[in-house]
């Protein structure tokens, strides 16, 4: 398959794209009902979940937004999909560049593409963690899946309108060796990034922000946390509230 | 809903950004089985379509392709899909950023968001037709319906595999005074031109290019040709092979 190398051979969260001296960063993702978010889901928190996964693996490269486009399927609820992406795109800042809507039977399916502007070159990538660099984590894990068990305590948020770390990862990405979003579960995402790296990660799970420690294993294997995953040299402090969660090892 | 000045409101067939000094062009185009392409269909046939019909979009601002990204719902002949995508990207020069596969049940649903790079500025729009104007068509109308009707004829190509007029698109963009693509049929796509311009069109069926004379009123209200419409000075000769349609009034 040609490849542009901007993709970086696919194995990144987003293509990275030289235009006219600028970086862009562009990512795509899509949800579908039953697999991605409930039948029967409020398609308001399904808009704004879309639109901020995407904007997550934009904060993961240090990127601020420029727009969106959405392919959309009409359906029941169009009203209430249209109120979520509303208030995602003022509350995030993206406005909507454009898009598609499509008529089929059958599950909805939903997908945007974010176009984003990278703040600091080099972007940062999944591959670059270097042998004695400290591993950091920036957002707390397992909140999005008491979230998900338990729609009306105050998790309910974490799982259905998360809040991408786009400050944080814009003040991240000038010093990070490697940085990725925790979008699949700490345990799954540390993992590729040690193996993108070509090292291997030593994970102190004692030193993790989780939400109920309690069941540790399964806040750290739960994905929907948009948490930021960095590594820093050794001696570098994180410029934004972070806990250090291991250390690179060869 | 905040649009994005480039989003033309919408109104447009994709969005134009400015980055860097540079000018993207940025369109996005969802398909979905039983509504656009039949069930059971060839695979390699919908990817070459679903890439090949951005491009369209593409062609209609004389914009070059820089890269594409997809949504690609798994499911059966999974292998057929990768076959038609690499061969699109090959034979149409347009490499792959990025994307996202699903796993999902029901009708398979596939989009592709194809970036651009204008090669004129500023980049034609569907709204700048002039009263006196002259309406010209690049391409011919009926092959698409044609094709779909007999899948064993001359023109099975022209519904399953179209191929983009980017060259043409290039050439017409820096004379052209509004441009667009036939992708649902000349007579509702004028019509937009026309309303989008605040105009009227007086058009000549006498002297449009059609698969078959005996069946014109169809040829003109069948989409899927993606031939380019555009709009000239009076004494303006196109640049490509095209024909003169009709003239612009007030």
């Amino acid at each position: 398959m040609p490849l542009h190398e901007a993709a970086r051979n696919l194995e990144d969260d987003a293509a990275v794209l030289q235009v006219g001296g600028e970086t862009l960063v562009v990512t795509h993702d899509a949800m579908a009902e039953g697999t991605h978010f409930r039948v029967g889901a409020d398609l308001a928190d399904v808009a704004w979940k879309l639109v901020a996964s995407n904007l997550s693996d934009l904060a993961a490269k240090g990127a601020r937004p420029v727009g969106l486009l959405l392919s959309y399927m009409l359906g029941d609820a169009d009203a209430r999909f249209l109120e979520g992406l509303h208030r995602v795109s003022t509350a995030l800042d993206v406005p909507i560049l454009g898009g598609d809507t499509i008529a089929a039977s059958g599950p909805r399916t939903f997908a945007a593409t974010l176009i984003g502007r990278a703040t600091h070159v080099p972007v940062p990538s999944r591959a670059g963690a270097q042998t004695s660099d400290a591993i950091w984590l920036c957002g707390r894990l397992g909140d999005a899946m008491l979230g998900f068990e338990d729609p009306d305590s105050d998790h309910a948020a974490a799982f259905l309108r998360p809040i991408p770390l786009l400050d944080e990862g814009e003040l991240v990405a000038p010093l990070a060796t490697a940085m990725m979003d925790v979008s699949d579960g700490l345990l799954l995402d540390a993992s590729r990034m040690a193996a993108a790296s070509n090292v291997g990660f030593a994970l102190e799970t004692g030193a993790m922000p989780i939400a109920d420690r309690a069941r540790i294993h399964e806040c750290l294997s739960w994905g929907d946390d948009y948490a930021l995953l960095f590594t820093l040299p050794a001696d570098t402090v994180p410029p934004v509230a972070a806990h250090r969660i291991g250390s690179v090892g060869p």
